[in-house]
């Protein structure tokens, strides 16, 4: 569970509401028109944009990962390979089997060594599923983005389109209070979704993706390594070295020499 | 036919459309001069800009390419070409006179093939209409991004031409409302006609060239495989490895070694 | 004659002439206030930005230059020098007298050849041509674009000196409006004078330099190897290849192997 | 003690202060729902945007560095490390032991070599910390960036909210004034926490980072030149080649030769 | 004395001079809140930005480079340095003491030879005075295009305090008019400050680094070069070898061969 974009979630709308309430009540700020046009301008737009395998995939797989977070490090991810590279080194492959493991990528190459597959099968069956979730965590985020930098627009359409009506419509100047007042929150929908939401999830989702071609690809060249039987220390220092700089070194406790 | 197009096109019209009928009808929102000034500034500009015979092959193919969409996707299309070589390997360079195929790049090549026309020639031939075929493509999504940046502008100056004759004439504040009702319908079609319509067909066309670039030129290679009579096995395998990593594995079948 | 810009503009004038005459007449959008500040405020920034060599020499060719249209396509000129090749192989260089030639820079190097000048001198005589024109058309499309640029920033100052004039001057609300219609004309100024006018024109600017890189270059290659005598198939062939992708095709007739 | 930052922000509370006094008193400037949703609303943003671990050490880090110089320059650091290595030749590693030194990093490394650690150990040792710092102050630059740039589009969001309760509420005209008044406050809010603090101090901590790049992997190269006990002459000669150029020359005093 | 600096800020000065002189008077369009706002906010926040030393150099050498031009062309200059060439090939490097030169920079590089300095000095000495200048002038650049950037933003945050007060002070709508004004003054003098002073400013300064960087280089090379007793034929050709492109054929006469 990520808990930041919980909490930065629950905060943005604890914010909103406080502020709504302090100066009058809920009811003031909803209105249908706004929430038809932010909602149904920004999906047909996206719509248009994108493709509709894109979307059905893009959408919900950002959602969870924008909520969810890995509970291991890169570093942590090395230390479990290299345990199971000493299973399988002790008791061989079908020591493997009984190995629970948390994370469901690494838990399908465990498997498939247990299972005796064969190295190139076990590369372009994981490779595959690496890159289709990384190509779909991409979508996602290009979807969020996309929504993000659209809202505020459709926002100043529904706004415009509130405003033609009320000038319209005008005869009496005093009765223009109320009106504006809902033209405005359509531009104040728009902008809520884009700030407080999708492009902050957009930026969160671009973390993820570095995060998670670097843990994935780590994954694929572990089970490989453990599918030939290398030994648990050349698993590990082989696995370190391929670390980017700055995850390396995340939990090396130095020892003096 | 690329449905997600019509649709978010569609989804696009009923918002708008649910919008101006929830707050009084559709007379208030049409204005013969917003339309003049959007289309007519936006049509001026895109001429200054671009030369005449890019916005002639531009536009319309631009159209047509947002709307439709390959049936086949690369992965099946290697499966045709190989298939296709084996008709080619069996019953010769006649075998394939017969054969029917969706795409018209590719039935053209196949004819070549079958007509015995040396490969040089079909290279040139086959990678000159690719070119053009390209270069139009591109050309559209450029006018139609160029229309979705100027547009706002033009809604802009045509509220401003609207403001300042409204003003020039003002005598009786209370009548201000009507006229400015219609000033602003010219900055709502240009926010319309840039964020519903000519920015996201310009975002799906970039997606199709990148598409059809790597379809086309597959073809190209494929046919010129056929042409000098390669073996189906190896014509899939080279087509294969020819894609790129996202669209290799699309229908891979992975199977136990 | 690039007719395209000419109607371009042309169409631009009068789609701003029809809403102007629609709604009253044009005294109404004629304020010498904006244009001071749009014209002065543009040449004065312009004036501290580039060098007054460059402004001299920039603008009045970016204006030729963005009405103008080569005659000739890259290909055909291909031709008429493979076709002057032909003419210096068969009569000599003194044949190439009495050629004439609508491309003046051909023209000059033709001349050159005929007169018996020295391969280098031609070569850096031409070169030097070549790179004063594409310096001065850069400087042209640069200057272009920085007024387009400016121009509606200086449209808002304009129409800000004249809202403070307005509202200090104020006493009656009713006399509001007319001020503010001649405040809010400098923003429309700067708002053509950059959408219809200088934008466009920078970006068709940008295309012709493009375009006449490669066929002045292409000039200097085919003039000497005239000079060298090479044979006018030769020489057409190695115009050929030079030429980049998309213009490569551009006349070709494909004929069958 | 960085005193231009000091100095600007104390320059903008006084002219802020000085211009709000001028025309009346600091009650009217000061608003709750401002301070909510500006401060809110820009840290729920920045909870989702980043992970908490960046957050926790990223913002303190970034403040710290913004306010804070190192007292020695590039050039004075090679200078002192030369020193170091004097030290070091005549009296061995032990003489390091009463070295005192300013600079924390610098300090830790003579540590390591007058405690004879192993040079494979100081090197991994030292990196790892330099990196970690590196990475945390690059951290709080972006997050000070992102606040500078969703915090005036919550400004917005404020005055949107104000404007719609305002709007809402509203019979009496008169009574609009106050109203507007604190809405805009929250823009006034924004526009002073982007403009004024976070866009800047951005801006100085990714001088900062390049600067602390450069010294301590000097402060490295150093370290392990005194722990192989290299001359002073070569130590200074070799760090000062390291030295980007606009460093190598800050101090030195030209000597005919 | 670069003389389009001076007329622009002449001419943007008088544009506006009329522009205010045609509809009142002077005292209508200065405001000591808006000075305060602009000039003490902008100075803020690039304190905040900058070192000081960066600020206490490039300030000024912007200002007088902005308006200083080189009196000899880069080509000037490569005949200039032949020249010296030639006297000192003739009377040695005693020749040079009577030599005076325009140029500080060459005028410093003779006056190193005809005292007999050693090549590496000379080097030294020059490079690190070229790097020091094109680094302030950098600076100066920088400084200027920060300004230019924020100046706008504080004219907002000028606008917004004036309309805070007025509108909580509003009572009667008449008084609205001039307080109105004085508010918008500040967004009028930060466009100001931008579009006319500031940014042309820095993009000149962009200009004239780039020119310097070559000039300077070139001198140091020629001065190397006559140290060495080198031909003046050979200092002119390789000199002129040297030059980019475009600057190379400034002068060039051609002859016919």
């Amino acid at each position: 569970m990520d808990i930041t974009t919980g909490i930065g979630l629950a905060a943005g709308v604890i914010v909103i509401a406080t502020l709504i309430l302090m100066g009058g009540d809920f009811r003031m700020f909803y209105d249908v028109h706004a929430v038809i046009i932010i909602g149904g301008g920004s999906l047909a737009a996206t719509l248009i944009r994108f493709p509709m395998v894109a979307m059905l995939h893009g959408l919900p797989l950002g959602m969870k990962f924008a909520f969810t977070m890995r509970s291991t490090t890169s570093r942590e991810l090395v230390d479990e390979i290299a345990g199971l590279a000493e299973i399988a080194r002790k008791q061989g492959p079908v020591g493997l089997e009984k190995v629970e493991t948390e994370d469901a990528f690494l838990a399908k190459g465990i498997r498939f060594v247990a299972d005796g597959y064969d190295a190139d099968f076990i590369r372009d069956n994981l490779e595959r599923d690496r890159d289709n979730f990384l190509t779909h965590l991409d979508e996602g985020q290009k979807i969020y983005r996309a929504i993000g930098d659209c809202a505020p627009a459709f926002g100043m359409i529904g706004t415009l389109i509130g405003m033609v009506q009320m000038f319209a419509n005008m005869t009496d100047p005093s009765k223009l209070g109320p009106f504006m007042a809902v033209a405005l929150l359509a531009t104040l929908y728009g902008a809520l979704v884009a700030n407080l939401f999708c492009l902050p999830i957009a930026d969160k989702l671009h973390v993820k993706l570095v995060e998670e071609e670097v843990n994935r690809t780590l994954i694929i060249d572990g089970i490989l390594m453990i599918r030939e039987s290398k030994s648990p220390t050349l698993v590990r220092e082989m696995l370190l070295a391929y670390l980017p700089e700055s995850h390396r070194h995340e939990a090396a406790e130095p020892v003096p020499a």
